[in-house]
């Protein structure tokens, strides 16, 4: 049993917006209940870019209720005019008593702009309920809009001793049904989803999203910086969804044309050798994509970490030894010198999934620990 | 994280339907949810009673998406004309092209009547998706329509040996402030609150539902069989929501004009002395009160439990022991011979509220088992 306050009612529009994760581009997943004297009145969530906002669903909902009524939502509402009129402007309208916000707006050149609005036309405004969720809930968001880059989600499969395959590169299954399941609700939640070329010539995947409901199919990038993909390969042939190939200029002209012609977009990424990972991903920000499910093998996971690309990294351990000092791992890089220096995860949760164990959690970067080390002799100085 | 499933968005209309009870009347709380292609369209939940249904907020905002989708729905749709038209034949109209239902409806003379039109139109239907969930959300409903009578939650407060007050009768406070919110949360989730006339004149409560946001006051309901209630008790003066008097035919008819006249109702349960407990709940129904919260003293829950009233029980527990024989306890009633007679909760549940404990579980009663011992020797003859 729970306790009504503004918690419950934030809790069900952090529900309303949880269930649109992957479906909203590079907008946020927002939700919205309108509370009219201690009752329900209207519910709303964002459900795709350009089309009206969680608030605006609530408060047709809501009718004559929104007059006086208390409006719980995820994200402060919006104050400009983007591809629809400002939300602030619509709870002021409609006469609104007060508006209770998990979380500010992460861009800083709008934070607190529509909270302003709000409260200069009088209305009480709250903000900060149950607001790790709402953060959580919109971690890429946040990082597309204040970086411009897609958030990446690292996923891999392995034993227990780090590998992704045998030593003659068999790697038919390593996870159970259960972890496989979770990783397509991923691909559904994610805008796109990012492989290494040699994953594409050995198991000629399609990369599309398989669950017992359907989901959205997410865009299909491959890192490929000789343009070595084979033309009948699944992904190329079968329509479902876009193809990127990040390349380098040192690739193939014909092959790129061939390519292009199948459909597939070339996004060139530097002189090469190899693919520039950086600039790849500051254009795939470009081309609005948000968010990316990276189901690298070990080379390509190692170079995303590397470059300190990689926002989160889901790993599904399964409980299987399968030895052989040079079979593929799942993190292929130079490696570190001393232990101190490893790559830390926090923010870490674990699940059993049957036998197998679902560890999530977020890398902290050098560049976070320097920018916080500058901070604190800012603090001394 | 979550697996993408039935049940995933089954959650979800759930979620909706249970922030919506104690608002409802005797309607069920129903939430709906419309999946495109994917992607979430629309959101709806039923709010009051002769107001649209879950399904037709959900189908009014998916607007044009609602061809095509999958509808969830916590609830069988209706298949009759009440106070609104039915959603069966509004799901049809919009071409939906699948309907996965928690629950049958509990009528049993309208069960499966909204699933066989679904069906006969070409609907693929499929039910007892988070069946106990739903279940368990529409407990007061599903008693309400199948026997007339309200659904009775008992809630007591109690020292480790089972008192409510000392030997003087002292009572405040023995539960904590959690409990006492928790408390008022089940006064806004039920459609009345129930106390005899004894509290009424010991304490001079207003039984109001007070929280830290605005709540809906339940009906106030009074057993007073002598009609002993003062005149000046703040319930009768306060006017915040209707007061309803359970007495007998040997009350005093002068007093009962005067409570009146001071707009309560005054209800007669039999010839006395006592008020009949039984058809007291049958009026009740009557009048359209799906619900009741007793927060009685020991002598009214004793009744209402020898007279096998109740349906489930909340017991909160204080980190104290008054002592005193004759302390009143929680339950004061004949008391059975062995204890293999005693009065059984099942579907047992606990919850720590900082040094409160809270039980709650469903009393098993002798007519459920005599049912229970019938159908088996039907089995057997």
């Amino acid at each position: 049993m729970q306790v009504m306050n503004d918690e419950y009612y934030m809790a069900l529009a952090l529900d309303l917006a949880d269930k649109a994760q992957g479906q909203t581009g590079i907008n946020p997943v927002v939700g919205c209940v309108v509370v009219n004297q201690g009752r329900l009145a209207g519910v709303g969530t964002h459900l795709e870019r350009g089309t009206p906002h969680a608030e605006v669903h609530a408060l047709n909902m809501a009718g004559e209720l929104a007059a006086g009524s208390t409006v719980y939502v995820t994200l402060e509402p919006c104050s400009h005019y983007g591809k629809t009129p400002p939300c602030s402007e619509r709870l002021i309208a409609e006469g609104v008593s007060r508006v209770v916000i998990a979380m500010q707006d992460p861009n800083p050149q709008v934070a607190g702009r529509g909270i302003q609005m709000l409260q200069a036309a009088g209305i009480q405004v709250e903000t900060g309920v149950l607001e790790a969720r709402a953060v959580s809930l919109n971690e890429a968001f946040i990082k597309y809009i204040t970086t411009g880059m897609p958030y990446v989600t690292l996923k891999t499969a392995s034993t227990l001793d780090g590998k992704i395959a045998s030593k003659t590169g068999d790697s038919k299954w390593i996870s159970n049904a259960a972890s496989r399941t979770r990783v397509h609700t991923l691909r559904h939640r994610h805008q796109g989803i990012m492989v290494g070329v040699s994953t594409v010539i050995a198991d000629n995947p399609q990369l599309t999203t398989r669950l017992p409901v359907p989901g959205i199919h997410p865009i299909r990038i491959v890192v490929d910086s000789k343009l070595r993909i084979p033309m009948d390969s699944k992904l190329l042939q079968d329509g479902i969804s876009q193809v990127l190939i990040l390349t380098t200029e040192q690739s193939d002209e014909d092959k790129a044309k061939a390519l292009q012609e199948l459909g597939a977009e070339i996004i060139y990424c530097g002189a090469g050798p190899r693919v520039d990972m950086t600039s790849a991903m500051k254009q795939l920000g470009q081309r609005e994509i948000a968010s990316i499910l990276l189901e690298g093998g070990g080379t390509l996971n190692g170079s995303m970490l590397e470059e300190e690309l990689v926002d989160r990294i889901i790993l599904f351990i399964a409980p299987k030894i399968a030895g052989g000092l040079g079979a593929p791992s799942s993190f292929m890089f130079g490696g570190v010198e001393q232990m101190s220096e490893a790559v830390v995860l926090e923010d870490l949760s674990m699940e059993q999934l049957e036998d197998n164990i679902m560890i999530s959690g977020k890398p902290v970067w050098r560049r976070e620990l320097l920018d916080g080390q500058e901070k604190n002799s800012d603090k001394e100085g």
